[in-house]
């Protein structure tokens, strides 16, 4: 699947069409293998305690494959998560940033379906994984995914 | 399954415990057959284009459960949501607030299981609806489930 | 939303396409809340020690789901299941049969999703809960939802 | 995550504790990396029309991972499926073989999760992805996760 957005341009959309929490994402890498999307973790996504929040970690993963299926289809502002099943597994790290590698696993007519896994920056056992849908609008869709 | 905590105790547990978003939640009901609790829509839950955001929508799933659960095994600041499952299915309603019904299906010793729908205040056609999984520490957890 | 197969049209439906399986699920109701299936347990749907095995339950619960999507929409074979999460609450009780409670929560153009209860027969607490999305021929859908 | 159980232990287990269906799977390989898993289909696992089933394939994803978290911890008798979320993603090929790749994400005191991956025999493009929950007998699950 050859890519239609770099990294660059999927950051650029997200200023313009998320203005509102599109500096809490950064995005690191876009190519065929999915994308890399870090949280810069700040006290808004904190629980007390001190740990990242469910719905932020949650919105990671929900974003994160957002660009992915973008960087395949283009800037289609009205692609919208029909489902998403997570499993939250650890604790994150306290203090460091969570980055997400998402994957596309299939790109049909109308349907996109991929997953997530969620990182403490600098570890290796995943914070959370998700399993989501995408309703993507037809005209934007690609064939054969 | 008999109420350990009212309304009016979760509302509390919550403002002590999750300053930072507890005002954006009020319990309505606590009873036998589960919670309701509305989701004070405000700028911050909102996309562009003014729709609530998906995790705004999966915030107030997970919150109605843990004070659903927290109802029938009392203020243990310990469980935490290990899965969520939810399905996204109409576009929330413009200017109103959303309310979730949460119900707990299972309650063990280790894990408490439910479900939720979410509507936009004043319809019927749920907006999302989700199955959340709970771990809740053996010591709190009640007999029989 | 208004029924368009009633509870005997949909078990007919069940033995013409699903000749093979047909005879394990008989369609006990069917009407606007939704739809209830019985899976007549049999020896090869347990697992070894006599419990009704995961994969049995998971096809009570996806034959449910499809049959309360038909109930709205007519014999329509062309419906697919594309997600299901299913959460396996408690052991089913040996020695009687496994009823489904299933309702449709949206009946869109191209997705229909809904969730399903199951109990052993007699029961009030519930073996599982499901909940699936069915992608549908638009040709098929019903306006509105 | 060091292995305890090798590939022919693996199958060994399944043929003594599952024998009604032990003939319909093969461990393929069983390493640190994960479990590859073969439904041996036939014509019990086919819908009218010829496409593996739904259950079918579920139940694939499921003896998968639990083979998967018993390479790890041992012939641990008692493991159950507490929570699947399937995606279906493509109909199967139609006259070969489908492979389940699971891996675990992680084993924890009482809970195991993890993945899976089912392709049909040859082809890329993957016919569904589920998550797993399993809920493990404490004394059996090894530190650290």
């Amino acid at each position: 699947m050859a890519l239609v957005m770099t990294a660059a341009e999927l950051q650029a959309f997200l200023a313009r069409d998320f203005g509102q929490v599109a500096d809490d994402f950064a995005v690191e890498r876009a190519d065929e293998a999915g994308l890399a999307l870090r949280l810069r973790v700040a006290g808004r996504h904190l629980r007390p305690g001190g740990t990242v929040s469910g719905p932020s970690i949650f919105a990671l993963a929900d974003v994160a494959m957002y660009l992915a299926i973008l960087s395949r289809i283009g800037p289609v502002a009205l692609a919208v998560t029909t489902n998403c099943a997570i499993d939250f597994m650890r604790k994150p790290a306290a203090g460091v940033d969570l980055v997400a590698e998402a994957r596309v696993l299939k790109l049909g007519r109308s349907l996109a379906v991929g997953d997530v896994l969620v990182f403490s920056e600098g570890q290796t056992a995943p914070v959370a994984r998700a399993g989501l849908t995408y309703s993507i609008p037809p005209a934007a869709a690609k064939d054969g995914a």
